[in-house]
């Protein structure tokens, strides 16, 4: 399992008041705490920072490095801003996120991947836009897994994302992930699935229940890596408790350790 | 989506203090309670009177129908006190809890199912004792469908449980079940699937939480049917919660109602 702590994003409110102040012992606090709280990865986004995105990302990677010995996640649709965060990235393997089947995006992208030896999540879209069905999404990806391994990235480094829209907008938008996820597992079992959670429970009440359960659904069916909030004690607890039950947690040790760390209080 | 109410059953202790008072207004208002929580039958389970098992069985069921208009799933082993729940009960189709693959029990209680054109739980288990692995009860499934429809039942009125066993005695218990769930789901699409669930956190701290993502596994996997307390507000919000990703709540319908209601305050 990996965990990438998304909380560093300037779309959230308090993340672009402390960097419009440089109140970096905010950031670093945060980002400690997403390590405390056991991610694996810190997510850095600023890409709301349109008029100077590469200046926040160099600002933001300086920043939290200062504070933790984790890997980052360089997380940005701009290349500019991509290729600086990744060329200040020191802690061990960086991610990047995201290549896409678009083909300017890849042919962008994909150099980078290759020049930092980069985990890569890669969006099951390509130039015909947002995938509908699973069968959408199984054609991107075996196509994005042909290219990505054929360019030499290993299988191991990438990590496919479904892409989950709201339940609320399709009964089956679900159902197309679980189904997409499934199919990875069988097909490429070397490749890791990975998706954020929060779009699943768009334009629903009580959103968090959702999410935390749309976790537990595609646990079940073999995605063994989140983009989350681990600051958020059920979620974390609802990780360590599938994976028990999944037999990934040998005598149930770890989830035993967070019933200590009181996870389930 | 089928939910046993497991509430009546006299190894917990307030039922039997009310069986043994003969308190009929505790027992109907348990009744009551779990259908107007959402339950479709209602348990009864006296199998701890071995001394007066079916005397108690008529009683119970006699004070159940008096107070709801529930369907019963009658819970025991003991033939006899089989034939008095079946004898009397009167509203819809009652369930038979359990049939399985030992020769002499199902000798036992097949006539019983078609008697009463029951609906009928059928326990991976035969005379060599408790499934191990998933192999085993895929054998004993093949076997158990096919002696149940060469005799006439229907495959919608088989509801198959693969046993669950404690994840703190084997860290594959869990997966045993998932396996056995999907190759149900594969190969016998028609027959129904159903399992109690606290079986698997026998052992563990926080026991409710595992029995919950257990129950969001299992029906991931294609499980329809659930033995459980459906006054466990988080249980039975996790159910509309999980059957709404799942695609099988139109527009999400009953995740909104069930938030309405307060399932997940």
């Amino acid at each position: 399992m990996l965990i990438v702590g998304e909380l560093i994003n300037t779309s959230r409110k308090s993340i672009k008041t402390a960097v419009d102040a440089e109140d970096a012992a905010y950031i670093q606090q945060i980002a400690r705490g997403q390590m405390e709280a056991g991610a694996d990865y810190v997510d850095i986004n600023c890409g709301t920072k349109v008029y100077n995105e590469p200046e926040t990302m160099q600002w933001l990677v300086e920043t939290v490095q200062a504070a933790v010995s984790a890997p980052l996640c360089i997380d940005t649709p701009n290349p500019r801003a991509m290729e600086v965060g990744l060329g200040l990235a020191q802690n061990g393997q960086p991610m990047i996120n995201s290549i896409t089947a678009e083909k300017e995006r890849f042919q962008t992208i994909l150099p980078l991947v290759l020049k930092h030896k980069a985990k890569v999540v890669a969006l099951c879209m390509d130039d015909s836009g947002m995938p509908g069905t699973a069968n959408d999404r199984k054609d991107i990806v075996r196509r994005l897994v042909a290219d990505l391994t054929a360019n030499g990235v290993p299988e191991d480094d990438i990590y496919l994302d479904p892409l989950v829209k709201p339940v609320s907008t399709g009964d089956g938008a679900g159902l197309d992930v679980l189904e997409t996820i499934s199919f990875i597992r069988d097909e490429f079992p070397g490749v890791h699935t990975i998706c954020g959670l929060s779009n699943i429970s768009f334009g629903l009440p009580k959103r968090q229940v959702l999410n935390r359960l749309f976790m537990v659904q595609t646990m079940t069916v073999g995605m063994d890596a989140y983009i989350l909030d681990p600051l958020d004690k059920i979620m974390m607890g609802f990780v360590y408790a599938s994976q028990a039950l999944l037999g990934k947690d040998p005598f149930c040790g770890r989830y035993l350790a967070a019933y200590r760390q009181g996870l389930y209080a």
